[in-house]
């Protein structure tokens, strides 16, 4: 299969690695408005050649868009312009519902299908492509009855070989369920970066004891703005929702510690313990 | 060293293993109140025999404290009650200031060293001890000065040999950097566990999709009641106080998403990336 990864960041970089790997590549073009991405993309052999967007989906079975999400929805329009009844394009991002909504009349949108795999890191940009990176994670399909048969076939394949489980659900499910279990996870790890370093400023002592909790808490706030901006304001209404909830959750808990509520604040723990049935 | 471990579960034990490791020990007897763990402690072979607390300090060169902060103050005036002037007692609690001020001036305060090893894990009891558990990470001693020069020495060594780097501070300076380091990611993760676990009542698909960054960022909430309500209480104004800032951090970001003020956002996140200096 010849493919074209649009984006060879932290994402494309590690499903090139994955699809080279699982022996379903070919050759895979890179296209990437970054030179330094570009560059390390063909060292680290990533991608067999760059091209310009135009000149790849012009020789590309698989186009896998793996750019922030703001500029998911114009180059998927671009590329869906392009492409013929045998062509695949995927995508890759976070947020879902304004790409559904760009391209839901397009005449070649069952070429298309919209995935999301639930897997990143703290890192960007080519240099931090890993392998394995997809291994027994999830991928959520949304939409999948609006594209072809073969195209749901092929991707599921693609996804399953890499070690994948397909869930299900439409744009809106996604971005509130993603909204829960990613977007707010990173906020609050921003929050907590902002509280500690804020307070490093008047004593630089406090992070020598940054110890093994601390470390997994605020790992996300290492994520690059240029990723993060875009996501949060796509997905703004449901992560405005979540924050408050949780902003809530805080004050409940701060009010428990103020009034000595050892009680109340051993239940909410306890309730909290619960979490223990979804993460191992 | 004849050793005695009171409270044999996740510290305890993982500092049972590590003094066995690191052939320091040649005999470990446990000290604790739940059979359950006695038991553990005993097929695990973490310790040689149980015993009750007199029995054990009265055959002990090094008696150990590692149960929840709010049972320490007394047993350390317990067991110092009953120690000579050469044997070692040391605490490894998360709180430091009213186990200081209540051992401030007993007559054998310098046998006594208090410590914090700063390391713990989401698990409790002594099935959940590790080997390895301490290697690489800080161990901070408060009021040294207070200690007898030989048990700073042979409590100095016992650390090093497992690996650990050592750092001075007094007790005010522990609890309000421990409330920074560690406190608060408790605080946020249990928060952050209870805004998920609420909306999966309404909704039993959210969970499906929870991946590495939620997990990192919830793995915390998986910690006891029993450990955690005490360090709260013990450390409340310190605790209080960062929760007032990290609230406040929050809702500096929520409004910043409200008003789609991209680029404040992109500044704060920018700022938050700084946590890149403190962890790798």
């Amino acid at each position: 299969m010849r493919i074209t990864v649009v984006g060879v960041g932290l994402i494309g970089g590690s499903f090139a690695i994955a699809m080279r790997e699982a022996g379903m590549a070919s050759r895979i073009v890179g296209v990437d408005t970054d030179a330094e991405n570009c560059k390390v993309a063909l060292e680290r052999g990533l991608v067999d050649e760059i091209m310009t967007l135009d000149q790849a989906v012009g020789c590309s079975d698989l186009i896998a868009i793996t750019i922030p999400v703001d500029a998911i929805p114009l180059v998927a329009v671009k590329v869906l312009n392009k492409v013929n009844d045998s062509q695949i394009v995927i995508d890759m991002g976070s947020t879902k519902e304004e790409l559904c909504e760009v391209i839901a009349r397009h005449p070649s949108r069952g070429r298309f299908l919209v995935t999301h795999p639930m897997w990143g890191t703290e890192y960007s940009g080519a240099g931090a492509a890993v392998s394995g990176a997809f291994r027994g994670r999830v991928v959520v399909f949304c939409q999948q009855e609006r594209s072809d048969a073969d195209v749901v076939d092929t991707v599921t394949t693609i996804y399953e070989r890499m070690g994948m489980y397909i869930k299900y659900m439409s744009a809106e499910e996604h971005d509130l369920h993603a909204a829960y279990v990613s977007h707010i996870s990173h906020v609050t790890s921003f929050a907590l970066a902002l509280t500690v370093l804020e307070k490093e400023l008047e004593d630089d002592r406090i992070l020598d004891l940054a110890g093994g909790g601390f470390e997994s808490t605020v790992r996300l706030a290492k994520s690059s703005p240029q990723m993060w901006v875009p996501i949060l304001m796509q997905n703004k209404y449901n992560v405005l929702d979540v924050l408050r909830e949780h902003i809530h959750q805080l004050q409940l808990l701060r009010k428990m510690i103020e009034k000595d509520d050892r009680e109340g604040l051993a239940e909410a723990i306890k309730r909290a313990n619960g979490i223990r049935r979804v993460i191992k």
